[in-house]
C-alpha cells in the first residue's frame, strides 16, 4: 500500500503495518516522541493498523491533537490511581481540556482534598514507569451493556445510550479498562511529569438537579522541565493578574451600586484610556478617518432593521418603554453609524467614508460568566466602519491590516495570529448572505492580502458572520497567555439593511460594502490585556504617573513643585511624594506602583538645579538637569508611539 | 408726606399726588418717557395718587417690569382693534411675555391670518395716535358679575371666579373695556412702533378637551428704531439658527430609528466636541483634576442612596429589569463619582481631589420640550466633582470661577451674569439641608469671591439646590440672545449620604465638601450656542474643516495632495475640492461651509511651491510660501485657546 506524508512523499508498506512502525520506519527518533497519527484526516492510535493507502502525519506534543491525546490518556492514568485508592468509584467523563485535563467521578460519598493530590500523582507516576500499553478493543453494544450492568454503572450505561452500535470501543491500560472512542498514545512510560491542579463540584451534565461529581484537573507533560516552565508561568500569570494589579495600581474598581460587569475607571486607568485613545484618534486620522459620536441608546425599530432583535435580544439589556416605544442601550455602534452614513449624501467622490468612535456598548453577560475586564457588560469599542466601493475594499482591508501590525509594534506583541473565517458553501441562504459570487471574491481579497504581507493566519471554514467573512485577532502576551481582542469584519447585507447607498460615477445609486473593524478591541479587554502583558509595568508613553517627585524632606517641597510645574508645561504626568517619610520608604512605594522614573530631590540637586534620577526596576540612573530629564522623558515617549 | 427715592433723596409732597406728577417734578424728560412707578415694591399706574410717606422708584423702557406694563398696555390695544374688526369678539387673558405679548381670543367662528396683521396694525397705530388714557376703575365684584353676564361672556365670568370681592379693577382706553388687574402705562400715545408676529391656536386654559382659543402675538416699542433693530435681530438670529446651521453645515442630525431628543453628531460636529474636550482636559489638568470613566447606568439603589430617586424618576428614563434587579440610564455623574472617591481611601494630604468626566448623562424631556440641541434627552456634560475640606472651599471655588473667566475669553463672550441662588432661613430642614450655620458660611465664601472678582452677578433668595448654593451661568450671544448654559453647585449633603470620608490631620473621619462645576455645560447646549454665537463662522481652532484646498484643474490634484498631507501633518484640518468644478465655484461652496481658509493652487503655486490665500468673509489674502503659511496658522490656532 501506498503511505503519503506530509511533504508529499510516498513511501511503500506491507498492508496492516501499524502507525508505530511505519513512523519507526523514518527514524527511531519520531518513533519515541510520536503520539498519535493522523489518518486520511482521522486521528488514530499508533497501534492500530493501517490497511490500504492512506495519507499519513504524525502528531507530537507540538501539535494541538497531540496534546490533547497525550491529555486524554492522562485522564485514564488518573483514574487508573483513583480506582486504587477509592475502590468502586464511577466515572462519567474524563476530556482533555485547554491546559490538561479532567475526570467527572462518583466517589459514592468518599471526597477528595488538596491533601490527597501528592499520593494520587506518586501513584499515576508509579502507574507511568510500567509502561502499560492503552489497548483498543471493540464490542457489540450489547456485550458493552452487559459489561456496565454488571458492574453497576449508571454513568457508563448512560453514555451507552446514546451510541450506535458496532461503534463501541474500550480502552485498557494496566487495571484500569474504560468505554473510550480514542485515541491514546501508545503507552503510559511517555507520560514523565504529573501534576494535580485543583478539585470542584460539577453537576452531572451540568443540570444542577442532577446529583453533584467531583471533577479533578490535573495537567502532564513529557518532560518533567515543561512542567516546570509551565508552573513557573502559572505563578508569573498570577501576579499578572490584571484583576490583582487593577486594584494595587487602583486602575478600576466594581460597585455592588453600580452594578456587576460594569466597570468604574478610576484616575489612573482613565489616563490609559485617554493615552490609548489620543493614539488611536492620530492613527486614525492619518489613515483618513473621520468621528462621529452617537447615543447610547436607539429604538427597537433600529434593532430590527440590522436584525439583532429579535435574534441577538438575549445578550442586550432589556429594553425601556417610554411613550409607546422601546429603547435598548446600543449593543454594538454599527446601526448608528449606518444612520449617519445614510444621511451623507455621498457620491463616489467621496468614498471611502470612515466613521470612527470610540463608542461604549452594553452586552448582557450572564453573572458566572463575568471575569474582571475580560468579560463585562460595558464595552467602550474603538470602533469604525468603513463604506467603500468594491473595487476600493482590497486597498481599504490591507490599510486595516497594516493598523493591525502597527500597533502590535507599538504594544510589543509578538506572536499573534489572525483567525480568518470564512463561509461554507452549502448554507448560503440560511447561515450566509446568499451571494456566493461577493464571497468568493471578498473572502479571495481577504486571502490574499493576508498571504502577501505575510501575517500568521489560520483559515477556518464555515464560521463566518451572516454578513461576511471575519477576522478575530489573537495574541499572546509576555508570558504567553492568549486573548482574542480585535475583530475585522467585511460585512455586505448591513447596508442594503439599512437602505445605504452612494452615487456611482454613471450617476446611479449603489450599495456600499461595510468593513468593521476594531483593532484595540475594547478599552476594557485590551487594557485588562495590557496589564497582563506587562504586568503592570506600563511602557512610559501609557503609566498613568510617569514620574515620582520625592522630596527628602519637607524643606525641598517648594522646589519639587517647581518640577513638577515644569513637566507638567512638557505634558509629563508626575506626582510629588509629600509625605513625611524617609527616602527609602518613599522609593519602595514608588517601585510598588511601578512609576517608571523617580527623582530624588534634596539639597545638592536644589543648588544645582538638577535631579537624581532613578528608573523603576533599574535603580540609579545619574543626576541630571531638569532641562535634559525633560527632553529625554519627551524622546521616548515620542520613540514608543512612533514605532 | 415724603417720598424717597432710589438714590436715597427724600422729597416732600401733598398726600394724592400722582407718580405722573411727581416725575414731573423731577423732570419733564422722564413724565415723558416714564411708563408705571414702583410704589413700595408694587409696580403702579402713574395716574394713581401716592397718599402717604412712600419709597418709588420710576420704571421706563430699560426696566424689565417697564416693559411688561408697556406690552401689556399693547395687548389691550391690539384688544381695541380687534373689537373694531371683529365685533362680538370675546377675551381670554393677554399677557406681556418674553418678547411682547399676546392676546387669547374666541372669534366666535371667524379667523385671523397673516393677511390681516396690517390693517389691524394701522387700526392699533391710529388707536395709539389718540392718545386714549388708560383709565383704572374699581368695582364690586357683583356689580363687575353684572357685566360680563349682560355681555354674556363666560371667559371674563371664569376669570372673576378666582377673584376676591373688593379686588375687582377695570381698565377702559378709548372704546375698549377689559377685567384686568394692570398696572398700565398712561395712554396709548407712547405705544410708537407696532408689529403682529404669528398667530396661533390655543386650548382654552391649556386643556385640549376646551375649545380652541385664537392666540395673537404682537410686539410694540416707544420708538420705531427699536422695532426695526429688533426685527433685524430676529432676522440675524433666523440664519443664525442652530437648527439651520447644524443641518447646512453638517453638524449633527436626529433620527427617527434613534429616538427624538438625541442627536447623532456628523464628522463636522465631532470635531467641534473633540476640540472642546481638548481644551477642558488641558484646562483641567493645569488646575489639577484627575479625569476619570464611569457606565451610563446604574442600579437603582444607586439612586435612591442619591435620592434622586423616587423624586427626581419623572427626569430620568423608565429603568430597564434584568437579574431582579433595576438599572437606570444616569441622568447625572455626581453618584457615580462619589463612588470613586469613596473607593479612594484620601486622606487630608489627597484633597482636593478633583475628578472629572465628559460623561453622557440621559434625561427625560416631554417631546413637546425638544428643540434642537438646547432641549435634548442626551447630554454629553462637561463634568468635575471637587471634594475639598471647608477650609478649601473658598480657595477652590475661587479657581472654578477663575476657570469661567477664562472659557468667556475664549469665546468672546462679553456679556454675562452669574445668578446667585440663596436658599431660605424659614425653609431649613424642609427644602434646604438643616445647616444654617454651613449654609451662611459658605453663601458668604461665594458672595465674597463673586464681589472680589467683579463678576456681573444677581443674588437670588430661596432657589438654592437642596444640598447647597448654586449659581447659573447665563450669557448673552453675540446678536444679544440669552442662553443658561452652565452651573456650578456648592455640596454638603451628598457626601454625607454617600458615606464619603477623608482622614483628617488628627486622624479622625470626616466628610468633605463637594463641588459641582460644569463650565462648558453640555456639549449639547454649548455647541447650539457657540453655532449661533459664531454663526457657524467658527474660529480657527473649532471650525471643522479649517482650510479649503481648491485646484484650479485636475492637473494640481497632487500638489493639492502633497499640501494636504504637510497639513495633516501640522495637525491643521483640510479637505481638496476635487470636483470637476470652475475654481469660482469651489470658492462659494467653501464660503458657504464656512471655512475659514481656502487655498487656491495652480501652475505658478506648484512651481513656486506657494499658496494663494482666500480668507472666509475676507477674501484674498496673498501667496504666501506653504511652510509660512502653516506657521501662520499654527500660531492663529495657538493664539485663540490661550488666552
Amino acid at each position: 500500500m501506498k503511505i503519503t506524508f506530509p511533504d508529499k512523499n510516498v513511501r511503500e508498506y506491507a498492508p496492516g503495518t501499524t502507525g508505530l512502525d511505519i513512523a519507526k520506519s523514518i527514524s527511531e527518533g519520531l518513533a519515541r516522541k510520536v503520539l498519535a497519527a493522523r489518518v486520511n484526516g482521522e486521528v488514530r492510535d499508533l497501534a492500530r493498523p493501517v490497511d490500504s493507502d492512506a495519507a499519513i502525519e504524525f502528531l507530537t506534543w507540538d501539535d494541538t491533537d497531540g496534546k490533547s491525546t497525550f491529555w486524554h490518556s492522562s485522564a485514564h492514568l488518573m483514574a487508573e490511581a483513583l480506582e486504587h485508592f477509592y475502590p468502586g468509584v464511577k466515572f462519567w467523563v474524563g476530556p482533555p481540556v485547554e491546559n490538561g485535563f479532567y475526570y467527572d467521578v462518583d466517589l459514592r460519598g468518599k471526597t477528595i482534598s488538596n491533601e490527597d493530590f501528592s499520593k494520587i500523582e506518586a501513584k499515576m507516576k508509579e502507574l507511568a514507569k510500567q509502561k502499560n500499553a492503552y489497548v483498543r478493543k471493540e464490542m457489540p453494544k450489547e456485550e458493552a451493556v452487559r459489561y456496565f450492568s454488571d458492574k453497576d454503572d449508571e454513568y457508563k450505561l448512560d453514555l451507552l445510550e446514546g451510541l450506535e452500535d458496532g461503534q463501541i470501543t474500550f480502552y485498557t491500560q494496566g487495571n484500569f479498562t474504560d468505554l473510550c472512542k480514542g485515541p491514546h498514545i501508545p503507552n503510559t512510560g511517555l507520560i514523565k511529569a504529573i501534576k494535580l491542579m485543583n478539585v470542584a463540584g460539577a453537576y452531572w451534565k451540568g443540570d444542577d438537579s442532577n446529583k453533584q461529581l467531583t471533577r479533578l484537573y490535573g495537567v502532564t507533560f513529557p518532560k518533567q522541565k515543561d512542567l516546570d516552565e509551565y508552573l513557573a508561568m502559572l505563578e508569573e500569570a498570577r501576579k499578572r493578574d490584571h484583576r490583582k494589579l487593577g486594584r494595587d495600581l487602583s486602575l478600576f474598581m466594581f460597585d455592588d451600586d453600580v452594578g456587576p460587569g460594569l466597570p468604574l475607571w478610576m484616575p489612573n486607568g482613565a489616563v490609559i484610556i485617554d493615552e490609548l485613545e489620543k493614539l488611536a484618534r492620530q492613527t486614525e486620522r492619518d489613515a483618513g478617518y473621520v468621528r462621529v459620536r452617537t447615543p447610547h441608546i436607539a429604538k427597537e425599530s433600529m434593532y430590527k432593521t440590522s436584525g439583532h432583535l429579535p435574534y441577538y435580544a438575549d445578550s442586550m439589556y432589556p429594553p425601556m418603554e417610554m411613550e409607546g416605544e422601546r429603547y435598548y442601550l446600543k449593543a454594538m455602534n454599527c446601526p448608528h453609524h449606518h444612520k449617519i452614513f445614510g444621511h451623507m449624501n455621498a457620491s463616489y467622490r467621496d468614498l471611502p467614508i470612515r466613521l470612527a468612535e470610540y463608542g461604549t456598548c452594553y452586552r448582557y453577560e450572564q453573572s458566572g460568566e463575568l471575569f474582571g475586564l475580560m468579560r463585562v457588560r460595558s464595552l467602550q469599542m474603538n470602533d469604525a466602519h468603513i463604506y467603500c466601493t468594491e473595487e476600493q475594499f482590497a486597498e481599504e482591508f490591507r490599510a486595516v491590516n497594516d493598523m493591525y501590525l502597527r500597533y502590535f509594534r507599538i504594544f510589543n506583541i509578538d506572536k499573534y495570529v489572525m483567525r480568518f473565517s470564512t463561509h461554507s458553501a452549502d448554507k448560503l441562504g440560511k447561515k450566509y448572505v446568499d451571494n456566493a459570487e461577493l464571497w468568493l471574491k471578498t473572502e479571495k481579497m481577504v486571502r490574499d492580502v493576508l498571504v502577501e504581507s505575510g501575517i500568521p493566519h489560520v483559515e477556518v471554514a464555515d464560521e463566518a458572520a451572516f454578513y461576511g467573512p471575519k477576522i478575530d485577532v489573537q495574541v499572546w502576551s509576555a508570558i504567553g497567555k492568549e486573548f482574542t481582542i480585535a475583530t475585522n469584519q467585511v460585512d455586505f447585507a448591513q447596508p442594503g439593511r439599512f437602505g445605504l447607498e452612494y452615487r456611482n460615477s454613471k450617476n446611479e445609486m449603489e450599495t456600499p460594502i461595510c468593513i468593521h473593524r476594531a483593532p484595540l478591541g475594547t478599552h476594557e479587554r485590551f487594557i485588562g490585556f495590557l496589564t497582563e502583558h506587562y504586568a503592570g509595568n506600563f511602557p512610559l508613553w501609557l503609566a498613568p504617573h510617569q514620574v515620582s517627585i520625592l522630596p527628602i524632606s519637607d524643606r525641598f517641597n517648594a522646589y519639587a513643585l517647581r518640577i513638577h510645574g515644569l513637566l507638567n508645561n512638557s505634558d509629563i504626568r508626575s506626582l510629588i511624594d509629600r509625605r513625611d517619610e524617609k527616602i527609602g520608604r518613599k522609593i519602595r512605594d514608588a517601585e510598588l506602583q511601578k512609576v517608571p522614573y523617580m527623582l530624588i530631590v534634596g539639597e545638592k540637586e536644589e543648588q544645582e538645579g538638577t535631579v537624581s534620577v532613578r528608573q523603576h526596576r533599574q535603580g540609579d540612573a545619574g543626576t541630571r538637569t531638569i532641562d535634559l530629564f525633560i527632553s529625554d522623558l519627551k524622546a521616548e515617549i515620542q520613540r514608543q508611539t512612533s514605532v
